[in-house]
């Protein structure tokens, strides 16, 4: 329906995503593309304070709440960052977006992940990416790498490594529904290895889309 | 379902909804109820947080967004505070609900009034007051009545007067549909016959809250 192509990347904190997102982006760059590099939550400036809320609010928020704000966060992104640049034919990619909210708010907390989803695709009115790439990661090792780097901990990084068990597994199930959107591939392989097979996913991806193009 | 009773007022802006909640608060604490006085939105800290993005950000906020601002607001407000009151037997007093969104969001802007609807009834769990409020008002008169008190506008009230009779004529055209929910009142009356009429129907259900829990 759109001009260019929409790209969002899924993992646990510490699967790599940045990292790839980031190689991705230079080498599109490099063949001549515009890209717009993205992320949910907190891609657009309503998103930060939005962001700031659910991430740093000391007290408590309430579930469908927290569901909510990241709704709003995401459908003024959408409406504002990522169907522009789409229409005017670039190539979006994007750090997070409804599959992390089914996952982390819907099999992680005590939502429904159905209404969760549906909560999204009303927010967005719909706007699925072409493809959805999951660095998969066991939750042990994400937490060595992440205790590594010694980041400060915010409140969901927080959480335990059995609930990150279940964000996987809902992750997995996702892919597993939808194999023709989803990319799964093992985060512990070599980035080089990682950046490859996405690069050629995407390079297919961007064939397919000259052709429908060039369709009269 | 729950012991309290839960009531909520509605009206454009300058209808006398800040007055009458007032007036009948003080009736209710006089009469030994404990009171529970809140709003939507920004009645909770949370809330607070998002109505300073709703009605103070500066640059535009995509219409989705707003309105799942307002439900997240909505949502953690049901969830900590109305909520927990009315399960303790006492009586929510509150300055809009559902209904504002609906007839401001819905009908007043760019969005399927009915699907703000649900997104609200998600958020809050599908609770309804037992009896809502509408101060009805001509918007011109609203609108001199806000001038008069020389408010500073935030966002929202800037809007035209059109803008608030499309708000109206929603309103109405809700109470039409659920007249054994809604008490519709004209906000030209003089203060103390509206504070009897608002009193009159809040009495009727107090009675028949206690008929209900003095069934064995």
């Amino acid at each position: 329906m759109t001009a260019g192509l929409y790209v969002t990347v899924e993992g646990l904190d510490g699967s790599g995503k940045t990292t790839q997102l980031e190689r991705l982006a230079a080498w599109l760059t490099d063949a001549g593309h515009t890209v717009v590099a993205t992320r949910e939550p907190g891609g657009t400036e309503v998103g930060q304070l939005v962001r700031d809320i659910v991430l740093h609010h000391r007290g408590d928020i309430a579930p469908r709440a927290e569901a909510l704000l990241f709704a709003a966060d995401r459908a003024h992104h959408i409406a504002t960052k990522v169907r522009p640049a789409l229409e005017r034919g670039e190539i979006v990619l994007q750090d997070r977006y409804i599959d992390s909210s089914v996952a982390f708010q819907g099999a992680g907390r005590v939502l429904d992940p159905e209404e969760v989803r549906r909560v999204s695709e009303w927010a967005t009115d719909g706007l699925y990416p072409a493809l959805t790439v999951l660095l998969d990661l066991d939750p042990s090792v994400a937490r060595q790498r992440i205790d590594a780097a010694q980041k400060v901990f915010d409140r969901i990084e927080a959480e335990a490594v059995e609930f990150n068990q279940r964000i996987r597994a809902a992750y997995l199930g996702m892919a597993e529904t939808e194999p023709q959107r989803w990319l799964v591939i093992d985060a512990t392989l070599p980035p080089d290895e990682i950046a490859a097979a996405i690069r050629e996913r995407v390079m297919s991806l961007l064939a397919t889309r000259s052709v429908v193009r060039g369709t009269p």
